[in-house]
């Protein structure tokens, strides 16, 4: 299944004729300020919704796709984790760059390093450029959705605990600060266009991803050649913070790593599990 | 007016005489999988919920203390921003430890980093240290709690945005990995015991911490000596990533730093604003 966020925090199913519909009504009423929380309480439920959606969904017409804004599909996640370098061949682009540091660039040993929640946007919203005198870089990444959460979940069983998966850029300022600082500035998350439901992904280490830069293809990768795969990185990283439903994870970026500047349009495809396009912009 | 979270994340006023009267009846119903944000709608309906809630306690009988079981006062916030290295003593005391990289040690340039939100415990939790072969260390901190949300507050508006303080540990592993990943482990940021709302503190940065592990005095600082002052951590860190109410902010710890070792008993105390105990023991 497809799902997707929209408009006010509105929850929709996107149907195979690329058409919507909403399935709100199905979740609990929530206050003004907590609204952006939704999608967390349909994946706590999922288990006991997935019958009355299929069921509302056949009494329903569909709205075109167009009608609707299209927001991020996990607007606010308790927590976006991520993968340092996790390809190898971006593990070495980047112990060749004038940015790499004294830390280990090992993916496995770094861990794990954690994005700003409120970094996440979606399709729809222009990536932001807070400088015009610093390196703004695009990171494809296949973003996975917890379902359940846990802590310290052995890798044999991580993969049941994955809700879903979707496209997203893990944009990113270069430089000598803290990555969570140059990672976390808004709008330096977009995910989307929607999140499509594990039970759709045979494998997530089976992935083709593309990612282009206006018409040029700068990343072009396969998610079989992550140093810590995606069973491993909920292992670990739930062995550090346990995970809760609706956090993301960020599972690392492969070579091709480049500049985005004002104007650019930043597109990434993953093979089985969509794409996602965001114009830069300067923020100022 | 001093506030607490309790039991199963209801919200209560502290007396001045020590006790307590539950609040949560003037609040939202919320869905059970969204309780832990309860705290998030107080902050964010304050100017109005104000006057009810000095009414409501009017007419409250309290109940002892003793009778409920405390939790952090914000248990999930959305964010915790923390300012490294924010105290010239320690700053010089981690320059000259194994620990130190090639990163800025100067903390107006490191900018700032997060912990994981899952990271938040409260005084009755205890803090479970993860590995016993490496270091583990306290750190204690003043927090700031975000009222008011807002993207690039400037300083002189900043505490303005300020709900109110409380106590914090910003416990820490050492070593090589990502900051926000040594620093994110469940139960590694206790917070509390309330919130002191910011109306009673007069100046964030006329107030005198203290730390101790079981009975030994370690940590004994002055916020005056912050190298980033309280204003200008929320100017920078919301230049960077927009503040949501609840958000917290670790606002760096003094010089002092050293290994907790489980059954110890961490006691930090903040003039005006507040104390917080938690005892550490093996995650085995």
């Amino acid at each position: 299944m497809k799902l997707i966020s929209f408009d006010d925090y509105q929850i929709g199913v996107l149907t195979d004729e690329n058409k919507v519909i909403e399935i709100t009504e199905l979740l609990p009423n929530l206050p003004e300020e907590l609204r952006s929380f939704r999608m967390l309480t349909l994946i706590e439920r999922w288990d006991t919704l997935q019958p009355l959606i299929k069921e509302h969904i056949k009494s329903k017409q569909p709205v075109d796709l167009d009608s609707v804004n299209l927001i991020a599909p996990v607007p606010a996640p308790r927590k976006v984790y991520a993968q340092p370098s996790n390809y190898k061949a971006h593990s070495e682009e980047m112990q060749a760059s004038p940015w790499s540091g004294s830390a280990p660039q090992i993916s496995s040993e770094q861990g794990m390093f954690l994005k700003a929640s409120s970094s996440v946007s979606g399709p729809n919203d222009p990536i932001l450029l807070p400088y015009s005198d610093r390196v703004i870089h695009h990171e494809s990444e296949l973003v996975m959705i917890m379902g359940k959460g846990g802590s310290m979940i052995p890798a044999e069983q991580a993969l049941d605990h994955v809700f879903g998966y979707t496209c997203g850029l893990d944009m990113t300022v270069r430089g000598p600060e803290d990555r969570s600082k140059r990672k976390s500035f808004d709008s330096f998350a977009p995910i989307g266009s929607y999140i499509i439901t594990a039970d759709e992904i045979s494998d997530p280490q089976s992935l083709e991803i593309n990612l282009w830069v206006n018409e040029e293809l700068r990343q072009h990768a396969f998610t079989k050649d992550m140093i810590v795969d995606c069973k491993n990185q909920i292992a670990n990283m739930s062995w550090v913070a346990r995970m809760e439903p609706g956090d993301l994870i960020f599972t690392g970026t492969p070579e091709g790593v480049g500049p985005v500047a004002p104007g650019d349009l930043v597109t990434i495809n993953i093979s089985e599990v969509g794409e996602l396009s965001a114009r830069a912009k300067a923020r100022y």
